[in-house]
């Protein structure tokens, strides 16, 4: 799919954006990430053209999602629903930098329990993370409610010992604040590189939800998973159960 | 598959029950459920054909299911290999009928989180009769390492609000005693009545899976479940990431 979307980003190909936009929402998705993607030639103008792409024929809310604040702030200023910021994480710089847009267009974000020396190796350094980020947002006068925290998912194929970390990481969140923090995982990465993709996307989704996970950044368009996401939320008790509730979910997207 | 079964012990087919035993071991069930039905002329004859029949083919241990403990108690003796009884639950005269057969044959139990007044109503009741069940085990010898409590899966369409209260419980019997004691699901309860029984007894099985489930009494012929279970496995570190990880699983059986 990114390759797709890069090719449509290229191309100025406004057709090709607002179709996949409005597949992800029919598909279910709550809100819509937004890259310029590595390669942008500047972009800057790319997320305006994306944002003011996809906006005219979606409301959802976006999430803007770049290395480079001023990248981000660009999307901030032209969207119209509530955003998130993909991401800040737990160094003092990136804190200081992203933090006040936060604030100032009223996002919310997902903070990464990393910081400069790298991503985490167990669930304690997640933990401190985590605790960074959200005291740093508390001081900063930021609803603790509009922070989500992203424990990290790493590949399987390379760190499966990583897996109970998030998994238990996520439970442990819980007692960092009350009410607890949301949370939210990038899910694609727990599988890049294996062979069975969806099938290892769906297994860590719903055991993250089954401790409490929030969010998840996903593909809207694996049927197999969504299914799975809107079952695991019947047994969570956040949606009905009636014979049709498949679709039922998607209808009232 | 039960109207199956059923027909072949009506008709004494050995082929169909070594068959069906033979393709759930390969398929990678642990042990065979082992169960009369409800109309057998002679259950105790029936209990003794059967696991005669099936000792013939494959060895993996049983589980005896019955209501009736002088039939459980014709299959223990006939058994080879270490058993388990399906089931006890915390009524005072189960207790001690079930529990001096656990201790006479050295088996394991499943301890079903109710009593005479029937199926539990939240997590607190769930909790009682887990401590009960324990509590009795513990006086009577019985080492705790072979007690699986069951907290009881009910049908999602008729009881939505008990799944929670189950995957719940999971979590909550680990601090009733340590080492905390396993736990079990009869699995198919939870989409009995439901129009996606596979999609719904997969998710249910991985959200219990991530709270700590140490088993369950599945149909290992449900390929997606299997292969979902073996997924969350990988998850939970307890077998190895390589990319033909789900027929390593199976080929170790």
């Amino acid at each position: 799919m990114y390759k797709q979307v890069y090719k449509a980003i290229e191309n100025k190909d406004k057709t090709a954006i607002q179709n996949l936009a409005k597949k992800q929402v029919e598909a279910g998705a709550d809100m819509l990430d937004v890259n310029t993607g590595p390669y942008a030639k500047d972009p800057k103008d790319t997320m305006k053209w994306l944002v003011d792409t996809i906006q005219e024929v979606v409301s959802s809310g976006l999430v803007l999602d770049s290395t480079k604040s001023e990248v981000i702030e660009e999307g901030l200023k032209l969207a119209k629903s509530k955003s998130m910021i993909n991401s800040v994480n737990a160094d003092d710089e990136k804190l200081n930098t992203i933090m006040p847009l936060v604030k100032k267009y009223n996002t919310m974000v997902i903070g990464l329990t990393m910081d400069k020396k790298g991503i985490p190796r167990d669930r304690n350094e997640r933990m401190e993370h985590a605790a960074k980020i959200i005291t740093f947002s508390e001081q900063g006068g930021i609803d603790p409610k509009d922070v989500y925290i992203d424990p990290i998912a790493l590949p399987l194929n390379v760190a499966q010992q990583q897996a109970v970390e998030v998994l238990e990481s996520i439970k442990e969140f819980r007692a960092l604040c009350d009410p607890p923090p949301k949370t939210v995982i990038g899910l694609s990465n727990i599988s890049q590189g294996t062979k069975k993709r969806s099938l290892i996307n769906t297994t860590f989704l719903l055991m993250a939800m089954a401790g409490g996970l929030s969010a998840a950044i996903l593909d809207p368009l694996d049927k197999q998973l969504m299914d799975s996401m809107i079952t695991g939320g019947l047994m969570l008790n956040k949606n009905i159960y009636c014979d049709s509730f498949l679709q039922a979910y998607r209808k009232k997207r």
